[in-house]
Formats: structure tokens, sequence, C-alpha cells
């Protein structure tokens, strides 16, 4: 099948956005350490707030980042994969709290709000969709069909859902926006980035599937046994992370997947969330590996295939506080740590400016 | 020896204090669960978020606690033990950070900042005073005796450090507070923790002393041994904790002790912070056992005393992020998290509110 203009448009873009993704900056991480050790404290005694504070700084490209604005934004869609039986919830509750995220009474509503980000919601590709201005509209239809009977979307979908996150990372950074954190919705989604994970670490689907909102022992049977049927019905090549992600779907994935890729080639800190984030993080690292040193972990989820994502990643997370409920939840709560890491490099004195003495070590 | 007056007066409010600390309220703990269940969320997919809103609110007396202002305490003193040559820095740094603390260039007053909490610096006894309105005076004496050769303070100085850190409690409350979190200064104070965890707990001394703010493999060998050349020298009785707190010391863990027990009696979160405020809470749990209900662990330092503490004290830490600062970083870390815990009770819609279809797990 030819290309349409639209998907050629795409992939020119993310062909161009790739190429912006560079590694970090060894002189900003050397000035920054350097900084640190001046400080009034014994020296990498704030431990991992210290590489945080690198790390963030070697994104911004600057030694002293300063306060960082936050936006979280929360892609959701629905899935065909969910006629398997592989939700503890009805497809229906995908829109509802659609609904809600709007209505301000979801959790990350008061997560976003204690953290003092902006909350973005976007629907990506809800079933039904619900008409109402505060919501992102970047639809690539009405959920994936099921990857247990073919590929959840077409390539020329795929690209568009990449095109879309792009596209509101430029929106994100002309906002004056430093940091955004990856947030998702949609039942089934789990399966998807279960799937995703067993093709591209790869994995055995059994290591990668967990229970997600509370799967019961013969839900996550099911579970299983759907992400190996759509990995015999696809036969995805871990070589072509785009071809993998048509194949495994997600559309609020390959949303966030183009939201992480365009934030980092603008030099945004791209603050992952759990599992569901995790997978579209690998989509994203396996089209452009530097994108790592972008991304910050925010926290561990109980889903056994997070612990293998990250380490694909090489990331650290920084809470462990068996948060199972994505929305960003978990990236909400890290912000304020990244902010702190990054207030000890702005306001702390050095041991020459308060006269206090310097052990030297 | 007679006990002094002030001693008696002392040894009165301090059992006042202690019978005030009761169990959590069971009523309450119900009523968070059964609220927390009806939020939009699979239920307990908030994790260690919902079993602290749980803590707090038991703690509070109240269903639904609201926003807590936070006070961030940072005691400080100096300790005879520093001329085993245990420390990395020279005594004089004790000093030299009051004044930081009070010019505004320490790692906690930018952390305290960050949290939106009160920083109160106290000199419970530093070898030389500082004379800036901004300390809060609480002075026991000019730094402790050396534990090696004889008590570290004697019991009515032990006393006396605790009522004024329940002096201080009580003034919080007065003022509003609804957390306090534990901070601590002391050239030499982890051998002092140490050498009180190593009595209390009980421990080998080579199990709980780590390298504080940096010691070299040579420190660290002094250090042991100056623990157990306290312990050989004072024989401290662990059915005594005062006795033991008196014998291995620490003016500003002294405080912390009366400032923990005080809070739990007004019913303030009580927010731990590293090793050192972990030996004051060990001696405040075995002067009143239940006051463990009324801590909040922030973090887990990398001394490798902290781990026995904490699992003594029977508490799970909300940080991992190998901070061994002390100052209370730990703790400002911690003190958004707390906040959004209770902020989730306070602000998420119910599935009934949200019109969102629940499956009841």
């Amino acid at each position: 099948m030819a290309e349409t203009a639209k998907a050629a448009a795409a992939r020119l873009r993310l062909g161009g956005t790739i190429a912006r993704i560079a590694p970090a900056d060894q002189d900003v991480l050397a000035a920054v350490q350097a900084a640190l050790d001046a400080k009034t404290k014994p020296r990498r005694s704030l431990g991992q707030l210290e590489a945080l504070a690198s790390r963030v700084a070697a994104i911004r490209g600057s030694a002293d980042p300063g306060r960082l604005e936050a936006a979280v934004v929360v892609a959701a869609a629905d899935h065909g994969v969910a006629a398997e039986g592989v939700s503890a919830y009805p497809q229906e509750v995908t829109r509802q709290m659609l609904a809600n995220f709007v209505a301000g009474g979801a959790a990350i509503c008061v997560l976003a709000g204690e953290a003092g980000a902006e909350l973005i919601v976007v629907d990506t590709g809800v079933a039904r969709p619900l008409t109402d201005p505060r919501i992102r509209q970047a639809r690539i239809g009405p959920g994936t069909a099921n990857a247990c009977e073919g590929p959840a979307m077409s390539r020329d979908q795929a690209l568009q859902a990449l095109a879309a996150g792009i596209e509101l990372a430029a929106e994100l950074t002309s906002g004056g926006v430093g940091i955004v954190a990856l947030g998702e919705m949609g039942i089934a989604n789990t399966t998807a980035a279960s799937a995703l994970c067993a093709a591209l670490l790869p994995a055995d689907p059994a290591s990668v599937c967990g229970r997600g909102t509370g799967l019961d022992e013969d839900g996550l049977r099911r579970k299983r046994a759907a992400v190996r049927r759509a990995l015999e019905v696809n036969r995805p090549d871990s070589r072509d992370p785009l071809g993998v992600l048509a194949a495994l779907g997600g559309f609020e994935i390959g949303f966030l997947v183009g939201l992480a890729l365009g934030a980092a080639a603008e030099r945004l800190v791209v603050l992952l969330d759990g599992f569901i984030t995790g997978a579209a993080a690998l989509v994203a690292a396996r089209l452009a590996p530097p994108i790592t040193e972008r991304m910050v972990a925010s926290h561990l989820s109980p889903e056994p295939g997070h612990r293998l994502v990250l380490e694909a990643l090489g990331l650290r997370p920084l809470l462990d506080l068996e948060l199972r409920l994505g929305e960003a939840t978990g990236a909400a709560l890290a912000i304020p740590i990244v902010r702190a890491s990054l207030a000890v490099l702005s306001d702390m004195a050095t041991f020459a400016e308060a006269g206090v003495s310097d052990a030297g070590r």
C-alpha cells in the first residue's frame, strides 16, 4: 500500500526530530558535578538527587537550569484487544475517565495540581469520542483493531500518532515548558504495552504480563494468551520499531512515542510514568537510542515488565511506591523531586561563600 | 546525685507526654480505606501513597485531614566523641553550618523552601555558641563529654534536652503545624547514633557504623573502636532508654527524642530523616512504644544501621535516593509526598460522583 501524503510528511518530520536527539553534553555534566562538589555538604552526599540535577542540566544544556515549568500529558485511547477479556474494567471506562480528567476528579488531576503542573488531556482514539473543548483532539481512529487478529493499526496510523505527539512537544516548548510528564489511559493498554515489550526487549510474554488494574488469575491467563497470539499473528520484526508499534498498537502509546521524541529534540526533560509509558519510551529508544539520556524514570511499577524496560533503558527510578494506576500519577509525584534537585544547584551556598571548612572529600 | 528541681519538672512533663501517645485509631483507618476504595482508580492502585494517607489520617484522628502545614526542625550540637577522630570534618563545622542554616545557604534551607515548610534551627549545645536571633536557644551545655571516657551527659541533662524538645512541639502545635520533620547537625553525631543503636537494638557496632559524611578506612576503624569503647565504659542498660541516651549522648538527639514524643502526643506527623533521627526515634519508641504509629520514615540512608533501625521501628521509607547528608534533607523531600497523599483523600472524585463504572475490585 502506498504511503499517504500525510504519512509521508509525518515520516519526514520524524526523521528530522530523531536527528536532533544528541547524547548528553559531557562539558555540562562536568560543570554541574564541580558546582555540586563546591556546595556546603559532603561530596555526593545528596546521592541520586545530585545525579538527577546533573542529568537534567545536561538535557537542558545549562549548568544551572533554574526552575522548570512542567506539563503532564495524559493520552487516552481504546484497544481492540480489550475484546479478549484482558482487563478488569469494561472498555467504556476509558471514555468515562476522559470525562473525569477534564472534570478534575481523577488522581492525576489532584497530583498534577499538587505538583504545580499543567494537565493536558488528549483523545488519541477513544472508541466513542467525547466532545469537550478541554480535550485536545488527536484522534487516529475509534480505537485500534484487535492485535490478536492482525495489525492493531496501519503504519500510516502509527506515523500519524507519532506526528501528533511531536506537534504537541513543539507547542509545549513554545509555551515555556521544561518538563513533560508522560501519562496514559486506555482499558487494555497494559496488554498492548506487554506485547510491545515482549517483541522489543525481547522477552517471554509471561515475564512482562502483570495484573494491570487488578486482573484475577483467569484474566492474567487470557492476557498472556492474547500477547502470545498477537505476536504469532503479526510476527513483528524488532529491528523495525515502527512496524512493531503498528502491529501491537496503542494510539496513545504511539502519541507518547512522538511526544517523547519531540520533547527530547527540544531539550525538554521526558519524565516517564509506569509500564505503559515505559513501553512508549522503549519504542522511542529503538528509533533514537540517545533519547534515554533525556529521560527520567519517576517510579518503579509492580507490573513485572516495568523493571525489564527500565533496565533496557538504563534508567533508575526515583520512587518505588507500588503505584499501578498510570495516568502519570508517579511522574507527577516525581516533579517536586526534579525541581528540588535543580534548586540545590541554583540556591545552595558554596564552602567559600559560607565560610565552612571543607574536608575536601 | 539528687535530681534537680528542673529535672524533676522535666520528668513529670515527660511522663505526661508519654501517657498521651496512644495506638492508631482503627475506626479512622477503616474509614480512610473505604473512602480511598470509592475513588476513581483501581483498588489500592496508589500503593504506598494510600498507606501513607491512612497513616497520616490516623495520626490526625480525622478521615480527611486536609493540607498540613510543615515545620522542619534542625537541632545542632557538638559531641565530645569527636576527639576520637571519628569524622571527616573538624568540630568547628557544626558552628559554621549553624551560621549557614540561618543565612539560607545549606541544603535544608533550599529543600525546606521547595517544600513550603518553615525551617527552625535550634542550638542544643554547640561547643562555641553563636548569638543570632534566628537561632532558637536550647543549649544543654557546650557539647557533650566524650562517651569513650564516661557518660556523654548526666541524666538531668538528658531530661532537660527531652523537655526542650517537648516544649517546641507544644509551640508548633499552637502555631498550626501538622507535620514536624526531624533534622540534625553535629560533627561526630553518626558515632553517637551508632552507639545508641548498638545499645538499644542491640547490634554489633560493626553492623551499625558507616562512613558518615565520608570517613576513610582508618576513620571507620576508629569509629567502630570508639563505639565499642563507649559501650564498655558506660555499660548502658537497654531497659533504661533515658540512661542509654545519657551515656552515649547527643544533646540534639535528646532534643529530637523530646520533639518526637511531644509531637506524637499532640497528634502531629513525626517525619523522620536519616540514621541520626532514626536513633532518636528508637529512643522515643523505647520510652513510648505506640509512637511508631505516629511516625513516617522519609528515606533510607546508606548508613548500614539505618535499615536496622527502620526494621525495629516497623517503618517503610518513602524514598531511597542514597541521601547521607542529614539536616532533614530526606524528610523535606518527602513532605510533598505526604501532602499529595492527603490531597488524593480530599479531592479525588468517587466512582459514583464521576459516573465511572467500578469493577469492584
